[in-house]
């Protein structure tokens, strides 16, 4: 697994086929970027998720019932305001913002998804993302990704991107993503706000394997606090899909191409992480040695989300007991504490289910102060793992929401 | 209902048949009691509930064993250790204490049980608690229940006791409690530790049904933390069952003694919540109008555990957007965004899933600003109610936590 913090690899980044542009509508934030419009040319076909919360955004609920019907060709971001909580009068805001960007392009008004990220409960402040729709349908650009990846940030303290750049039968291809997120976070489908896109065309059925396969590696696999939002949604496009033999699941490349994705995704996960509120640490807990990967899975998260273990990441001590006791809770049935192994690092500190005697503790304290380190847990009992990142939780956290309406 | 923090309405209670003393046996702290013998004398009833973690401490494992075949005569309690995650080494030290006071004391050693509170992973210094038995055996007192409350305590800001003095049938009676527990608490079954007798004579029966309600009115209705502990215990005692009339669940008195009970441990589960580590607010989340018990139960418990919700709730903000995402990420399937009303103390701040215009802020605040308060979800669908009691996440949490080793 390699890290990649806000690596751009190449800023300027173009996929054929998507031209981004973004401005200041004033929505929440003074001088800085807050509405992003993302436009699709040519033939192509995409993969969108959304959050499994039971309230979904209005944004969410409106493009939900457009992208039964169509292809996405306009996707509208804006941060600032969730349009969460807003009930009838939020969904015809956006109705009204569809409608309006079908006026000026000439689409369908079912052509065009929104996407919103922000505070619950305030109604959408219309007039000024309407006001600025001439500007930003105008002023789409191909190397528009990073200034993208800035205009829909919230509390993130850092943009976030990632891209490949590859070639395959001679042929040069790009991929580039970009996401936000950084609080309210364990996105149970996608996460916060993703969107992933590439050149290469593939087939609708390549984009769905790839994209259930990368979203259970990347967003699926994280957790900051623990939150599933309601306004989490990921978006996979591939472009330039009028070439006849697009890219499917028998083509020998494919595996290439979803790995590739999937790294890609893995990447802004990370970074999510990374950038998690009040986070000083990145932790990856993995668990071995199950019955089954739902138990792995359970335990993994129940480590990842312990207060108690998030505590003493941030405070660096090696406290085994409270992983312990976050294995025991977890909800898994098929466990036996006599089997426990617990490692951080790469020292072992839990054998059998008891302290191993004289471990390094000097050690295991130097692991702990590293930026990313991984706590090990061997059940012991099967041959299924689960792994889940997730950082330490600090004064930070609470500062941030304490003082942040989200 | 009624908060009683710290109201220790008769500290030298006696309940006939019980005595208890308390020691400092230097387990860990220093210059306080820390370790505590509970004695029933005569015959007594008692109901035992232990936690739902998978990995139970070593006390727990022995305990079970003991109480499957006789009613507990000595329950020895130490703080400051958990004896937990001490696989087979830690079960023997158990047992080897509790034969020292059958030796001491002629009784069978499975009339002893035992219970630890603290650390999770350190071996339990058996020398010093076994030096100490004698002299705790020989000092036991009727009266030494808030001595024994002060003993049990770890993280624990303040002893948490509950006494009751009522009649019946022209006879007097006792009932006291009490409990410890500040972190790890969100028991499944029980809490951290609590121990509640009464010399009114119950039946078997009667104590089993008593315990049900009482243990579901109080201990697993509240969260600090969302941590289900290694250790968790409920005692219910009921001595002087040499009366031949035991008062069983057909009695007109029964469900008079229910609700007394069931108070006792109200109050000591509150204190638990309002000594929550680091926690300034109390709040009473209940939700209302759900379609079954398990559905406001788990609605109620995703507000309460929420870390979005308890920040906001230490900051006194009235941000609801993020109890709303909550009640929609909490896993309950049938409820609807468009029927929610939410309220904060008695302002309602969401009607039918979105932002009553107008709401008087200030007044919410003026609320949240109160030590307790009210959070009141009605989901308009069916008719279900939950509560959950929780507390505010602070700085102080994290600093309790990054700085004490549990």
């Amino acid at each position: 697994m390699q890290f990649v913090k806000n690596k751009i690899q190449n800023p300027k980044v173009k996929v054929r086929g998507i031209t981004l542009s973004s401005l200041a509508a004033g929505i929440r934030y003074k001088d800085r970027h807050d509405i992003c419009l993302i436009k699709i040319e040519g033939p192509s076909k995409s993969i969108v998720r959304f959050t499994s919360n039971r309230f979904p955004a209005a944004p969410i609920i409106v493009s939900k019932k457009h992208l039964n019907k169509k292809e996405p060709k306009y996707l509208l971001i804006n941060a600032g305001n969730a349009n969460a909580a807003t009930g009838q009068k939020g969904i015809k805001d956006v109705i009204n913002i569809c409608g309006e960007i079908s006026k000026l392009t000439g689409c369908e008004k079912e052509d065009v998804v929104m996407f919103s990220t922000g505070v619950i409960g305030e109604l959408l402040p219309t007039n000024k993302i309407i006001s600025c729709l001439p500007k930003l349908i105008e002023t789409n650009i191909q190397s528009g990704w990073s200034e993208a990846a800035k205009a829909i940030m919230t509390t993130d303290t850092f943009p976030k991107m990632s891209v490949r750049e590859f070639e395959l039968g001679g042929q040069k291809y790009s991929l580039a993503g970009i996401c936000k997120g950084s609080g309210m976070i364990q996105p149970k489908m996608a996460t916060m706000l993703a969107f992933v896109a590439t050149d290469l065309p593939l087939s609708k059925k390549a984009l769905e394997v790839i994209s259930e396969s990368a979203l259970s590696d990347s967003f699926n696999k994280i957790t900051v606090d623990g939150e599933t939002s309601t306004n989490d949604s990921f978006v996979l496009i591939s472009t330039n899909t009028e070439n006849t033999s697009l890219l499917d699941i028998d083509d020998p490349s494919f595996s290439l191409v979803k790995s590739l994705i999937s790294e890609c995704c893995q990447d802004l996960a990370l970074n999510i992480v990374e950038d998690g509120e009040g986070a000083s640490k990145l932790v990856n807990v993995r668990v071995n040695g199950a019955d089954s990967y739902n138990e792995a899975k359970m335990i993994a998260s129940s480590i990842a989300n312990s207060l108690l273990v998030k505590t003493a990441i941030f405070a660096e001590d090696p406290n085994w007991g409270r992983i312990f006791s976050a294995v025991g809770a977890s909800g898994a049935e098929n466990i036996k504490q006599d089997n426990i192994d617990i490692f951080i690092g790469d020292t072992k500190i839990c054998h059998r289910g008891r302290a191993v005697e004289d471990f390094d503790e000097l050690e295991v304290i130097a692991t702990m102060r590293l930026h990313k380190f991984n706590i090990l847990i061997e059940l012991n009992i099967g041959s299924c793992f689960a792994e889940t990142w997730t950082c330490d939780l600090s004064y930070d956290y609470i500062k941030i929401n304490a003082e942040y309406r989200s």
